[in-house]
This record gives structure tokens, C-alpha cells and sequence, in this order.
């Protein structure tokens, strides 16, 4: 039992979003149960930026406000964008591992619950992860990933960094 | 993605509520992501009567109205009984088969949403599986179980029928 | 290993039978295994109440005596009652979670085997839990959810209480 | 639902037993469930020869007779052999893949059941795997692993052939 | 059974790499071993680029040549990364859903052979999947996303389309 | 992140053969990756002996020499023998618990890396595990398992001795 869901999540920073995700380590008692659950506040035109869970599916559901929402598929299913303008009471559901990321797209703020298929499903943001690891990924990598000249991937880097 | 939590369900039945289900029968893709969701409307003191999901632990919260949440534990933990009184935004978590209810606590609609760790969770009414089964469960059983007399066994099964 | 098995368990209980668990909580090695087992014996006319085991199928077996046995699909399958009576060598299989019971039909002493596919697999008899938990569960919910009035649902809880 | 456990399995054969196993194959609704059930009869001295089951931890316990029962540990745990006789009652536990069988001690027939963690849980007999095989493993792997002589395989091979 | 690792993959690609799945797609026989093979091939300089297996952990270890490695800990870990510098015969373990990537650090040919987790491990390549999607991400997701301005984004994108 | 695979394995032993596994023993981290590797050595003729992994499936391919390598399917399906001569790059893959072995063709050494599906696999090399268990097998087991007599038994079980 947990009542922590009624307190909007603080928004002011660069995405516009708040993720509170109550797992186990929160209520030890979900240990071996297989789910946890999220609350996401979206400031106007905030972003739940691209990110996957390495350990869960999700299902996301709207309170209040109108979101935006995507995954994008694997390779072999040609990394194919699957999308929909989610109002309240209106559920998606994205399977493991994927990335998917929601916009909030009213000048008001927005709330979704998610629920996870693991007591610890773990979050990684995309554009962090890559550009803003500790220590960097060397820009070797990044040039050839992303197709692009050094001076995009230092300006992508400058952006990030260890617990922005 | 599926947009059909928005309608309320029909609550006009003897128990004032309704559970509606999305499960892998609704949507085959949920197949093998090991979840599923229900919107579960409250008429005025509304009750969605005790029940099990045999496959499933479930997660709750209230999106409106105020519920008085419970489960029981099992004998080898004495069937202790742990309730709490949600609030919307509050969440309530119910481990796999355990019994549980919830009861609207006021004169107005209440609604909930609970995420299953299953795409196929399943559904158990206590009192209609005990009561109503097809066939009737023989009277035998019920009295030594209940430790009560015949008539109020036929009493009790005259109040459930198949498919009610 | 364990030899506990050749010793009757004590049946002078309202119910007129008695399980004997041997899980993890017996066996520590079990751990892991995902699987348990059980003896019940029955008095004459003994009845292994209604109950559910969250965590497990079962496989049941008589050894001596015959037994009228059953259990109760869901919701979605319209709660149907298969029943069979078994006799020494019969074997009844309960899928996981689902109400189920024996009865023994004879003046005699009657004796099975259960094997649970968990090595912690629970057991909740419904009677109990439901009538006699502790606390007791609010009478509001229980007469919503049996479709009787007050003083059944007052009669029912006062047959059982925590730890009968 | 199954009955077919009344009438003892034909024990005419050089190793004195027999294994009538009910799983997925007899009764496909116990997909899914993860158990299945086998009746093993012995006839005097009788033995079930060491084997496996490559996907199933089991339980074993005795009806009739007593037998003498065992099984070695892995490689790891420098192939410790676990043995105890077995009375009326009695119950012993094999881990899943590890070897095991039993052996009639006395000049009676005795009988068993065995619960297997697996609707499917395969029977792998050492002795007829090795030597039996179809066709032959090569006598230059089998001289080397039991580090005896071609002669000695020749022997052992010749006791088995396929569909023995 | 399987012989087809013996031919490198073609590497005359941007990033210089080429990874050859053997999965259950190609081997139906592998359903449920829970078990998936790659031959991954490197020109010099190559990069088998930052991604993710949404299903699977992976064991890689290097045939010939030598590789930089690295992944990266999801943002509870604050996003740290972790690299090694591997030479044949070493191994390296990524846990389920981390984002990975080597890179071939000499002017020969590398080779290396990856074990994953599931028979269907998919794979998830970071930067196409993200700026490469079918249709692509919107505009405004993407600068808030990598905190750049449109043109940035633009010309990221520019550079991925489907099935390239 | 584990380097140890490059230093050749022992092979100065009767079956000419040597298994370095790195399991969750060796790193803790492994622990709930649900996976193992093994570098598998053989000296000119060695042969890696049948064994099974009781918890695991296994994918093995050969990075020099030449193997003779085979595996034996379970009684239902008539203990078929499957055998595949291996050369460097093939992989052969092996389902959970089946008897399985490999035998080096050439005068020269040959190394195979192994796969397998679980932190913690175990390995019962079949020989040893039957003849050199510690206690031995009672004689009467293995005279009837084997079909063959007292002498040859003894013979068998001479080889073996525990911690050889």
C-alpha cells in the first residue's frame, strides 16, 4: 500500500516531465510480485524523453491532458513508429525494452500512471545514456554511429553530463 | 493501443460495480507481455465483491471517488485481513490469488484502473463460484464447509444462478 | 528426503480432515524445485474444504477410500463444477488458483497424495477467509457480495474466528 | 481427470519395472500447468534404472513395498550419491537433470508415484542412452569416457538395441 | 546444428560491421532453448554501433583481432560506463536491455561470436531506430529529447532512413 | 567482464579434455543473467565425455580443429544418436538436459567455446557420475541397469573413484 501518487512531480527542468516510479526499492514487499508503478506529470508541451526498461513491459494511461505517444520497433521489424494522441481514460501499451517517449501537447499540464511487469524494471534514457554517460562514450563511436562529424557529437555531449 | 476506458461501465447489477477487463482476448498482441489492465467503475456504494486472479498480482489506484481496499492473507499467515482507505491517486498492491475487495465509500460514482501482471489474469467471484457454480456445488460440501445448516445453504445458492 | 508421511494426521476438526504440507518451510532443500507435497486424510464423511492454492496446480491422488472431488472454473468460463469421484489409483489435476475440494463418501477413513507445483504454494480455504478473517471483514461488503442480509452474514462470520 | 492408475503397468522385461507416465501427450489440458504424474510398478527386485529427466524436478513416494532409492549429485558437488529406503508413506525429492532410480528390496511387488515439475518432462535411461543409442555412439567416444577397453564396450553395446 | 559462421559477413557499410543472427527464425528448433548465436564481423575501424537486446543478456568474446567494448548502466546507475579492451579469447557480459557497442581498434579485420539469452533476442539500433524510424520522430520530441535546436535534429535525421 | 579465456586448459588427463567454466562461481554478477561460458580444450584425440547440464541448454561452436560432436534424445524419441563432424565457425547446439559429448578428429589441439543458458548450469559427466559416484551404486543397481555381469560392473567401477 503506498498513497504517494497525489503530489504532482516536479517538471522544472529541461524535458518538462516527472517520473515517480514506485518499485522495490521503494516497498520492499513487491520483491518477487512483477510490478511497480509509475506516476508521469508533464509540464505544457513537456516530453518523457525516448527511453527503454530493460526489464518490463509498460502500460501507460492518461489522467489528464492529451499526450502524444510513441514506441519505435527492432531492426528486423524495419524500426517502424507507432503512434497515438492518448486523451483521458485512453491506455498504450508498449512491450519490453523498446523506446518509446510521450509529449504533452496543451499548453496545460498533463498526468499518466504506467504500470511495469517488474518490481524493478530499471529506466534508460535514451539522448543521456549515449551522450551523457560517466565517462563520455569516446566520440569515435559516436561520429560513426550517428553518421555525423566530431563537432555534432561534442555539441550533442555538451548538452549532457553525470547527473544533469 | 486502445482507446475504450473512457466510457463508464454499467454499474446496475446487486453489486453496483464493473469490472472491464482488456485482456489478451480484447488484444492479441498483449500476448506473452505478461499484462493486462481493467477500468473498474463504482456505482454509490458500489462493491467489487471479493475475488482472486489466479494468475495474476494486481496493482490499483483510484482515479475518483474514495474506496475502502482490502485483501486477506492466506491460513498459513492466519488470514489476516490488511485494508486501507484510497484516495484518487492512491495505489494498492495485491499479491498473486490472494482475495480481495474493494467498496465505494461514498454517494457518488467512484472509478479505479488496476494494472495484472498477466495478459491473462482470470477472474474468481468467491460468492459466485461457491454459490452459483454450474452445477451447484453439492450441499454436502457447503454446509461442512461454511459450518452452517442446509437452509442457509439453499439460501445462500438460491442467490446466485449460473450466468447472473 | 522426508519419511512423515505413514502417520494418519489428527481429522477431529469440524471439517473432518487434515493436510499435511511438507514445503520449503519443512524442507529448506526445496528450494528452487518448485514443488510440494501433501497427505490428507479424511475422516468418514470428511470434507478437505473449498480452497485455493495462489501459487500452485496440484495433482491429487487417492490411496485408500474413494473421494468425491471437484473444482470451479472462472469467471470467463461461466464458473463451471467438474466433479469426479476418485478411487484408489485416480488422479485429479486442479489447474492453478482454481476453488476446489474433496469429499470422502465412505464411513471409513479415506487417504490421498497432492503434489503442488511450488515448493511454497499457499492455501487459502475460502470459508475462512472470507467469514473469518482478522480482523473480520465489514459486514457492508459481505452482504453486498453473497446478496443476503445482515444477520446470515452475522451468522456465517460467527462459525469461524482467527485461528479455529 | 484421469483414472488410469488401477491397473499395474507389465513388469515382464530385464530390468523388472514399468512407467506409466501421464503428461501432456495423455492429457493435453495439462499444458501449461507444469506437472505431470507417473505410476511406476516393480516387480520383485525389481529396478527403475538410473535416468534423468531433463526438464522436471520429481517427487516420489511409495504405495507398496519397500525400495531402496538414490541419486548422485554433479560434478561440482563430486557426484555424491544420496540413497534411503523407502517404506509405505515415504516420500523423496530428485532435483531436476540430476540421476536417480530406484530398486525393489523385496520378494513382493511394490509400487510408486511420482509428481514431475513439468507437463513434459522427458525420461533419458542412462544405460540405453549410452549404449542403445540409434545408431551407435562411436566406440572411440565410449572406450575413452568409461576408460575401458573396446571389448568391454562391445559387450555393453550389445546388450541394447534400439527400441528395446 | 548449424555451419554457416564459417564465411564472414560483408562489412562494406557505414559503420564498418556486420552481424549474422542465427535465431529462431532461422533455426525453428531453437523455440524455447531459450538460446541465440551471432557472428559479428568488423572491418578495420569498424563499430557494431551503440544498441540494445530487448530480450536477451549477451556473451561476446573475440575471435580475432582486438575490440573496444563498452555499455552503459541504466540512469538509476547513473548512466556509468563500463569498457574493456578485448583480445581473443576474451569474453565480455552485457546484462538484458543495456545499450553496447564495440569498436575495432586496428587497421586488420576483426571477428567475434555473441551467445544470447533467447532464441528471439532482438535487436535495437540506437541512432537509427531514433533518428531512422519509418515514419520518423517528430521534430519537436527529438530537441527537447537532445536539448538541440531543429537544425541539429534535421540533419541527424538526414542521415538514416528505413531500411538502410 | 572476465579475460581468463586465453590461456590453453590442462588436458594431461585419461579422457584428454578440459572444461573451464565461468559460471555465477566465478563471477557473482552473472547471477540472474541466465547465462555461462566455457572454454573447452582437447589434446590431440581428446575427448569431452557425455555429460549433461541438468539446468541448461548449451551452444558450442569450435575456433580450432575439428570435432566430432553428438547428442542423444530422450526415451520418447527412441534415444536417436545426432552427430555432426564440427570445423572452426560451426556451431551445434544442444537442448537442456540431453546427453551429449565431443571428440577431437586430428593429432592436434582443438578449442570450442560453449554457451550456456543459465549462471549456474551444472555439469554430471555420465561415466563418472554412474561408476565413480561417491559412495559407488550399489552392484544390483548397476548389474541390472547395465545387463551385464558382477565382473564387468566392478571392472567399470574400478575406473572411477570419487575426485578422480
Amino acid at each position: 500500500m503506498h498513497g504517494g501518487f497525489l503530489t504532482p512531480g516536479n517538471t522544472s527542468n529541461p524535458v518538462g516531465s516527472n517520473v515517480n516510479l514506485v518499485s522495490v526499492e521503494q516497498i520492499p514487499g513487491l520483491n518477487t510480485l512483477g510490478i511497480s508503478i509509475a506516476r508521469v506529470d508533464y509540464a505544457p508541451y513537456g516530453l518523457n524523453p525516448p527511453h527503454i526498461h530493460p526489464r518490463a513491459s509498460e502500460m501507460l494511461f492518461v489522467l489528464e491532458g492529451s499526450l502524444y505517444a510513441g514506441f519505435v520497433t527492432s531492426d528486423e521489424d524495419n524500426n517502424r513508429l507507432f503512434t497515438k494522441v492518448l486523451y483521458p481514460g485512453d491506455a498504450f501499451v508498449v512491450p519490453q525494452g523498446l523506446i518509446h517517449f510521450q509529449l504533452n501537447l496543451e499548453k496545460t499540464n498533463a498526468v499518466a500512471f504506467a504500470a511495469l511487469t517488474s518490481q524493478n524494471p530499471g529506466i534508460i534514457t535514451i539522448a543521456k545514456a549515449v551522450f551523457g554517460s560517466d565517462p563520455k562514450i569516446s566520440v569515435d563511436v559516436l561520429t560513426k554511429a550517428f553518421q555525423v562529424d566530431k563537432k555534432v557529437v561534442d555539441y550533442l555531449q555538451s548538452q549532457f553530463w553525470p547527473n544533469n
